[in-house]
């Protein structure tokens, strides 16, 4: 492994940094505070050949590789020049935290979990550059900086082998119910139970992790986009306003199955038609709302042949807007049209829910600080929701000021070996993201 | 097995039927004419007490359940009271034949096999009535009809074994192709060649079955509607005017997957939209034309999972009318809307050719009979193209002119085991087709 580089920072020293409740904070304070970017770059390359292959990141939670990009991960956590405590909790995140003059803490995170076939910047630029920026204000602070700064690891956002996303901050959050979940198994038939006691993980234990809460005072999270919103703007970076409520239903059509060749137009009963219509109605259900979305992404037939007129037709709908007065509206809107159209082609129709989570909006003055941390280093910030659900959202929902940024994606390819960011985006999205949490010590601390 | 029941003809003697080239056939000639429907109605019943269990008939072509019907209707020829002669030809068709005066030959048929699960009526009453009305001539004729009388059960009308339908009909039209057949099987992979074999049927020879056609100079067909056109007009029995051309294609609409919450509405290439455009555009486009139908009966999407738009939709797409001009229009059309809406929704758009079959009308002069048939019989004939392909359509276009009656059909069902038609339906059903045969034979003979 590399040794890690040596990184600059401004000769302010620490107390003119001290607690400040005012939200704004003056852009000489976080401009004299910096994290050296090609550090992050460097791990992130190294991370990638030491666990990626041709075909992307294999970083999939409770395996060996994702075990090795822990130890590669706690192999740089030996480099830093101040001491600091390392901790697992019962769910299996990994803490680092460096003491400072309050319990109060700062905690900055992410992943480095991955899907199969992966990219090298999701979830581990958040880690990897949480790392940077620990060690920028431990120096920064000489060691003791004035409130505690925390850097989690969280186990499992994919949730890719046992489909179950955001595992180790929902057990922070108090929102994982185990009794569900410990039976899944991966497509070899282990169960998840065992999976995590490989890792050193009891299952029926992990609500504990709720005790890494403690006197959290804010969670700052940075994260390539995984979509296309600020590439089309031509801007590098966002600050994320929350993470979006989701509607997610099946629907199911029920017409009369009929020969395609003896039923005359007239008297179908045909219940591809009435979805037809509710696949291109919930577009403009969605586009009366600027960031609201709405996505049909299965259609079933049946019997599904050539020469039979659909009897039954089921399809899926995802919706998804961070106001969740917007997302109760379209889903109440889709509903009644698609009992319209289930008229009109002699059809009935069934909604069975499967799955549904609220808007997650973040904390006000975090989103300040972010926007005045972005336009400082990039001139301009775009504020949009995130669609993608983060580790984020469970830190939100359980009440700690929580705050995401958003670094631009190239074509919004994630979960794929495709996806990138622009090195200069990237350097950026370090600077940004340094001045972001000096200014939340400054603002919070 | 239940001996033949005897049966009812008018005393007219035959001298009174001699050929008459003309095409009116006056009323009162087949109206001396008579076939008892109670012996069609009790012979099918028997036929699905030995043929049919509690899902309905089973009896698949080359099947032991289609051998029993077989060697259950050859019972029933030992009965006639005049010397026929029996033979099965070399694609496995069994032809039964009374010799008239000319070799010139009126040929009555059907198909006594049945799809899996199948009604007590498709295609064996075409059969069954085409047995009495055999008699009925030759009894009328006492022996000697001024033309050749021929019945033919089609062997594998349905194709519900190795998927090709009018196997034996289109040996006998020399539309057949073996080469491609040959390897085709069944679901428990014995090959349609081994099949055909074990019933005494070589693969390679079926084309002589084309040396049955000697000097046919009429088909006739009596079938289920299989539709719900005449239950809805209220009207028994239907002229119809030739079976309908069919153009089926596969059409795949190429967008981009993308991530359902993370990608806007705008920027989305949603290949299921194009096809929801399409799956409702060829309803129009169909509804122009009296007759034309237009079905969408399958839709795939891929990746097809809740929380991505769909990057490729594939759908069928089966367009039926009796005009060639009307189909090809309406194949033009639809080819122009899915270009367009590919256009409007950033897909891309191919089509690929699964099957398709020109329109095949029926004789003119075998349609006015026909008509007039159904009027002195039920007062009233409606005139309406068959969407199913037939056996007779196979028979028109090698040249022999041909009609067929329907008779309507409770619900439009068939292929399963609640096909149905009223008694009284059946009834004149029977009368109405011993009478256009009775013509045919005046107005051809």
């Amino acid at each position: 492994m590399v040794p890690p580089k040596s990184f600059t920072i401004a000769a302010l020293p620490p107390a003119e940094l001290a607690p400040n409740p005012e939200v704004n904070v003056p852009t000489e304070v976080s401009s004299r505070f910096a994290v050296t970017a090609s550090n992050v770059i460097e791990n992130l390359t190294e991370l990638r050949a030491l666990t990626g292959d041709t075909h992307g990141a294999q970083r999939v939670a409770w395996t060996d590789t994702w075990l090795k990009a822990r130890a590669w991960f706690e192999g740089k956590l030996g480099a830093l020049p101040y001491k600091v405590e390392r901790a697992t909790d019962a769910a299996g995140n990994r803490w680092v935290t460096l003491r400072g003059t309050t319990e109060r803490s700062l905690i900055l995170g992410s992943h480095l979990d991955s899907v199969p076939n992966g990219g090298w910047l999701d979830g581990c630029l958040g880690v990897v550059t949480g790392l940077e920026v620990l060690r920028s204000l431990a120096v920064f602070y000489d060691g003791l900086p004035p409130m505690t700064i925390r850097l989690v690891d969280w186990a499992d956002e994919e949730g890719a082998r046992f489909g179950r996303s955001l595992f180790g901050s929902s057990a922070f959050a108090g929102t994982h119910s185990i009794a569900a979940d410990r039976v899944r198994t991966d497509r070899d038939g282990v169960t998840l139970e065992d999976a995590l006691a490989r890792c050193g993980v009891a299952v029926e234990g992990i609500g504990a992790a709720a005790d890494e809460r403690g006197q959290a005072a804010a969670y700052l999270e940075l994260h390539i986009e995984q979509g296309p919103v600020l590439e089309n703007m031509g801007w590098p970076l966002g600050v994320v306003l929350g993470t979006k409520g989701v509607e997610r239903h099946q629907i199911t059509f029920f017409g009369q199955e009929a020969h395609s060749g003896s039923t005359p137009m007239a008297v179908r009963r045909d219940a591809l038609a009435a979805a037809a219509k509710l696949a291109l109605e919930i577009r403009p259900i969605a586009r009366k709302h600027p960031d609201a979305v709405a996505t049909m992404g299965s259609v079933k037939t049946f019997p599904g042949i050539v020469t039979a007129v659909v009897g039954r037709c089921e399809a899926t709908l995802d919706m998804r807007d961070l106001d969740a007065g917007v997302l109760a509206g379209m889903f109440a809107e889709a509903k009644a049209a698609s009992e319209r159209f289930a008229e009109e082609e002699g059809c009935t129709v069934e909604w069975s829910r499967i799955w549904s989570i609220e808007p997650v909006p973040f904390a006000p003055v975090l989103i300040g600080l972010c926007e005045e941390a972005i336009v400082e280093t990039a001139g301009k910030a775009h504020k949009l929701p995130s669609g993608p659900l983060h580790d984020a959202a469970e830190v939100a929902r359980c009440g700690i000021p929580t705050v995401m940024m958003f670094v631009q994606s190239l074509k919004g390819l994630s979960h794929n070996s495709l996806e990138d960011t622009r090195l200069e985006d990237l350097e950026a999205a370090v600077t940004a993201f340094g001045r972001l949490a000096a200014k939340t010590v400054v603002a919070l601390g």
